[in-house]
């Protein structure tokens, strides 16, 4: 409190959508009055200067080269908001932390590659590197987990991260279109990126988690531990099967420990339609964090988006002006070592596995005895009249099991002469 | 991060089911990493030292008085669990303020009648006073309207904030018994006070909405400016109408801005079954936050219990550590103003309205008259079919209307002589 008025300089590297937000909020609200201080653009730096914008950087120094702007006296705080996990984004930002220089960012992608470097530099130099608004746009959980869950252990994290597949997902199921078409569109509308691999391959999700899973458990971001399913195999054919047994196909980040290795992983996953996280719809992001002493506490907020992206963005501006500075990522940098993931083989998990066959008899029985032979359970099984290309799918749904045991009685079943495509299987979530 | 390790010694007063949460706590986790701190109890004060608890209190120096604890130079920090809105834990909190010492408290009943006041005294001292614990236990609320959206203009926030009043409504509708009977077996197993009125009443639901209220706002607490109805006059029968309407009674806290004013409630209301605050059963809390960058944000987890309130005491004492104080309700105390109330008369809502009828011809047509002589429409109609007391409820939803016209029609219908019980009215949600 007092700090009073401190004008904080923001230098702005990246003026897409979320910059442009960010621009307009400060115009609009410079004052941070519960921090004592207000924040002002001064500089900024984008690939083109003259793309056309929604807002004017007439009044800002203009920059080409993001480190220099990172470097320049002219500014006291770093946002970056470039992306991606090399090149000018990483640059820029070990250019403003190697002198000090407080860096806010919405990079998933550099931290979940690079984090505990940087962290490592921001500890050396004394400067900040906040990230609210890298996972879940504006609604606050690196806080949440960071400041106001400080007094727990926190056991698992687990939701939905990515709004893009989300969208596809709920689009497919509402519209019975493949996932084709409905991409194709939300390309269209720019819900999704011209090159959409990062969102659909699942990889913008695995770079959440492997953020929020070094958040919970006090360690390094491992992103190359992370296992990554994305959403592009998912067949409207299994959005309809799953919702005939009760449950919505989402793409489920998780991380939770196991002993002192963690499983962090990103995959599409079936969720009873009751639950939270299968209400969740649209682009909506959701998460749900469960600890020793708090139990489970569910979170759940528009993941992107200009508004809310620049809200966070405006949170850590105001974490810095009041001081409120923690270690990166809940440890020193020191004492940081990468979360170390657990033998996916032992991973235990239902699923669903669906499965084309000839219409001939003898199939099921073949296929239940694959299953048993593995040492499997069934929970539901399903069979569908036969389809236009002469196949009838059969859909079964297991009972927990090692990922091992699953992948040898699906072995089994691929073997059969009677099943005539790959099976498909997907994990049932355990939230 | 420079504060290398300082231990920070607490005196706490009230040592109940969350004070015995927070000895344990401290005990098996004295060290705050991330906050490079640590955490000891030095001194504690309650009612009645004999009194049998899970903990020992052998190790602390024993204070008769909360205020002789308050002012002894053995603790840095003052928490106090005691409750009430008066009396010792008022005087305590004033005492411990008044030289300069921290306060964390989880008492929403002082905090909502004499914040203000409060935050005034903090500010004159330089103490902070943090209340984390007062809402939503370990679910981090408070920290989420003070620091992480404080880049947003928030304009409303509406949920379930008190646990006994929401598994009362659960397990009347669970189990088809009356309010008389759940409250009972509450009581018995503890889940509910041996005075329920502060739970029942709506009161503590009151005070912890006058808290949200004033930071979603940054205005000075006014509990004497909140609508509080409690759930004691919703009968099973209203309960299982609803639910053939489509509904589930919550008991909904809510804040808006209207204009310069504020319309801040508690009342019973009805939630359409998928939404989200009709899924959170039991004794959870669950939380909406809107703001106009933000969109909405939901948040749940438990409401109270020991773990999750002594976390949050937890989170609380590392935000001491960091230093990282903010104005108590988001401005300095100076220019706090109380929220205004808006006319109470002037809110519009949709409503349900049940009555008992004498089970003759022309009730339907007289009923219906007397709704469009006060100008209100029908959305919904149910008749159902004859009590053993010969009596015949009918239930009916309106659009939205004012309180002014809901009233003028429920007098029409009150009068009429077939309606042989005051009509019962319950708002629709509008959440």
């Amino acid at each position: 409190m007092e700090s009073s008025r401190r004008t904080v300089r923001i230098g702005l590297a990246g003026v897409g959508v979320v910059g442009q937000g960010l621009v307009r909020f400060l115009e609009a609200q410079p004052d941070f009055a519960p921090a004592g201080g207000r924040a002002v653009i001064t500089g900024v730096s984008a690939k083109d200067r003259s793309r056309p914008r929604q807002v004017s950087l007439d009044g800002f120094a203009w920059f080409d080269d993001p480190v220099a702007l990172a470097l320049s006296d002219d500014n006291d705080v770093f946002v970056e908001l470039i992306g991606g996990s090399e090149g000018p984004a990483r640059l820029a930002v070990e250019a403003a932390l190697g002198r000090g220089k407080s860096v806010i960012t919405a990079n998933k992608a550099l931290l979940a590659n690079h984090g505990a470097e940087l962290a490592a530099l921001a500890e050396r130099t004394g400067a900040a590197l906040l990230f609210e608004a890298a996972v879940m746009g504006g609604t606050p959980a690196v806080k949440m987990l960071r400041e106001g869950l400080v007094g727990d252990a926190v056991t698992r994290v687990a939701g939905i991260l990515n709004g893009t597949c989300n969208f596809i997902l709920s689009d497919m199921e509402t519209t019975e279109r493949s996932f084709a078409d409905v991409l194709a569109d939300a390309q269209a509308e720019g819900f999704a990126e011209a090159d959409p691999t990062t969102d659909i391959g699942g990889f913008d999700a695995g770079h959440k988690i492997a953020l929020l899973g070094a958040l919970a458990f006090g360690a390094a971001p491992n992103f190359a531990g992370v296992e990554v399913v994305g959403i592009d195999q998912i067949e409207l054919l299994d959005i309809r099967l799953a919702r005939d047994l009760g449950f919505r196909i989402k793409l489920i980040a998780e991380a939770y420990k196991v002993g002192d290795l963690a499983s962090v992983s990103v995959a599409p996953a079936l969720v009873p339609l009751a639950h939270p996280l299968a209400q969740a719809g649209g682009v909506l992001n959701a998460l749900f964090i469960e600890g020793q002493r708090i139990g489970r506490i569910f979170l759940q907020g528009p993941g992107a988006g200009a508004g809310p992206t620049a809200a966070a963005v405006a949170a850590d501006i105001a974490d810095l002006m009041t001081g409120a500075v923690r270690p990166v990522f809940q440890r020193p940098a020191r004492d940081l070592t990468p979360l170390q993931p657990a033998d996916p083989a032992l991973r235990r998990t239902a699923v669903y596995i669906r499965l084309m066959v000839a219409d001939r008899p003898g199939v099921i029985a073949a296929v239940t005895d694959a299953l048993a032979r593995a040492g499997l359970s069934i929970d539901s099984f399903l069979q569908r009249s036969v389809q236009n290309t002469g196949l009838v799918p059969i859909v079964l749904t297991t009972q927990v099991a090692s990922e091992d045991a699953i992948r040898e009685a699906v072995g089994h079943i691929a073997a059969l002469d009677a099943v005539v495509e790959p099976p498909r299987t997907i994990r049932i979530a355990n939230i």
